[in-house]
């Protein structure tokens, strides 16, 4: 299928990069000692997912339980769920996913360990359940390395559960503050007789810095494999090494400096990024796409000194592509402009 | 099934809201003699498209060919396409539907209109076309009055076409000015033999404000079948109206100023509006959502006289009501907290 016959917008992803894009961040990790353990919500697709593996990913990571379903029912069977899952609906669903997959998870509060503890009871099969560490993103995580043992205990004090480790989502850029952070957790749960096998961390943003947290041995990018502005604006990889990009149509051009695109923001996601504008259009670099609706993008072409007419095709780098491909049921699987494979999201929608 | 027992997060509504919400505006409209042509983008159900017709709507709007698709295969046999359709693939299925129902579309150029006339030959069964004008939103639209009477003359001269008159999606507040633009262009096209029969404009925040545009005879409110925080900012309607809640549940309360809900960008959608924040919880009015990654909504608790426990369950008014509809693949139909049925949103994702 040649790409003229791809109707827009929709979704291209360039083969030949994402293997560059992999095989970059496995070399890291080979050099470094790392284990990745990738993070499938950028792609949702059970073929990278093994093809991560194949390279040398450990297992995979996915962010809801019914991402992490669907990655088994493409069979992925070493999953990572670094969530707080709670209630009785979630927690059998879990149970089954444990029967047929390596799982572990994560909690930062007693109420889900709770949880866990309830509905995994066999000594014989232990649920593998990981702390999670705010090291000052702000989001989900205990605060203290005290509190992360007082957690590590309850775990290690359950028959069904298994203390595995720490996990955090670090923040960007302050890795000495996320070493020192962890550190002080792996010194006080090793004083308490727990210490902690595996410490995972994530983000692709740090993904090429992650020799500056040894404390941590496991590593989550998820972005890397496609890259997309928000990546190259806070400083990992460049736009030319993008490999999804969401292919639109012109339809219409109102004025002299205006142009208006078939993709808006159920196309493109209304995410920012620190970089100006809702995407980059490669044959149009000084193109600023200025607003979304729904279904249009508005683009000021007034830098241009070339400007695209009604009907041509342009391929945009989105600001964020995860959410991009949350938006569309499938994508376009292509190398040296020739698509060779139109793939199913299978994840895409898992929000459960 | 009780409301208990819907897992989260998912998309609640609230039947008798979507009734008051209706109704309010047919009153409205059939006070001020105007039709109502509701998008059908907000909500993407055959039955509530059904509801709207039966309350006394002519038919529908859809934005995009796909959408417009699912709606006839939902058994809508009179649909409006504000869009200009481009390309082999896309006139093919547009001829398609014009088999099937009673169809209308726009365009704002002579590359568009030439693709139309090209497709459809037929006197018998011509295309009813209107000319899409910019009266200020800054989007797709024809410019002045002059080029609205140049693309008329095309449209009409093309003997499978039919001249049905203007669209245009105005500049939310500026009736005077949406009023001066389209009476100058109706003058004109009448000067000209081509007296536009509909005038259609649309948006829902000055609906309760149409009667100001009394050159228009036909308008395409979309919100206001559920409504959101970004309607009430803008001025239409009330929280307590808003029909459409993402219910969550919280999963973690890292610190005692801050919650963290199962919902981030995935399912509130990361757009933001007038008011503070990426959603209104209904239980909790003083509490902010400070920001959305994708799977996380982070909520600032400070201005909480109490306080949301973990695995407490909350109802969220979205910024924007329309981009939710589309990350779900169904929505809980709801009355006085019973749901009553789950219905798969049929045109979720129609990008195309």
């Amino acid at each position: 299928m040649d790409i003229n016959d791809v109707d827009t917008p929709s979704v291209l992803i360039d083969l030949d990069k994402v293997d560059a894009n992999l095989k970059a961040a496995q070399d890291y990790a080979n050099a470094h000692g790392l284990i990745l353990r990738p993070h499938v919500k950028t792609h949702k697709l059970p073929r990278f997912a093994r093809l991560q593996q194949d390279l040398g990913a450990v297992g995979i990571t996915a962010q809801k339980l019914g991402e992490a379903e669907a990655m088994a029912d493409g069979g992925m069977d070493d999953v990572f769920l670094p969530y707080n899952i709670l209630g009785r609906t979630k927690l059998d669903r879990l149970h089954a996913l444990h029967q047929r997959t390596t799982l572990c998870v994560t909690a930062d509060n007693a109420p889900t360990i709770a949880g866990y503890a309830a509905r995994f009871t066999d000594p014989s099969h232990p649920l593998a359940v990981l702390v999670e560490c705010d090291t000052g993103a702000g989001r989900c995580g205990v605060q203290t390395a005290h509190e992360a043992v007082d957690l590590a205990t309850v775990i290690d004090a359950a028959p069904g559960l298994t203390f595995a480790g720490l996990m955090s989502y670090p923040p960007q850029g302050k890795t000495q503050h996320v070493q020192t952070w962890l550190t002080d957790a792996i010194d006080a749960l090793t004083a308490a007789g727990l210490p902690p096998e595996r410490v995972s961390i994530g983000g692709t943003p740090d993904l090429m810095r992650a020799a500056e947290i040894p404390a941590a041995n496991e590593y989550r990018p998820g972005t890397y494999i496609y890259g997309d502005r928000m990546q190259v604006a806070w400083g990992h990889g460049a736009l030319d090494r993008c490999a999804l990009t969401v292919l639109a149509t012109v339809v219409s051009r109102p004025t002299p400096d205006r142009a208006i695109l078939d993709s808006g923001s159920k196309a493109l996601a209304a995410d920012l990024c620190g970089a100006e504008g809702h995407g980059h259009i490669t044959t149009y670099p000084e193109a600023v796409i200025t607003a979304l609706s729904e279904e249009h993008g508005i683009v000021d072409l007034s830098a241009c000194a070339h400007r695209p007419e009604i009907g041509e095709r342009l391929q945009i780098i989105p600001n964020h592509c995860c959410v991009v491909t949350n938006l569309f049921d499938h994508v376009y699987l292509m190398r040296n402009s020739r698509i060779e494979e139109t793939a199913p999201i299978t994840s895409r929608g898992r929000l459960r």
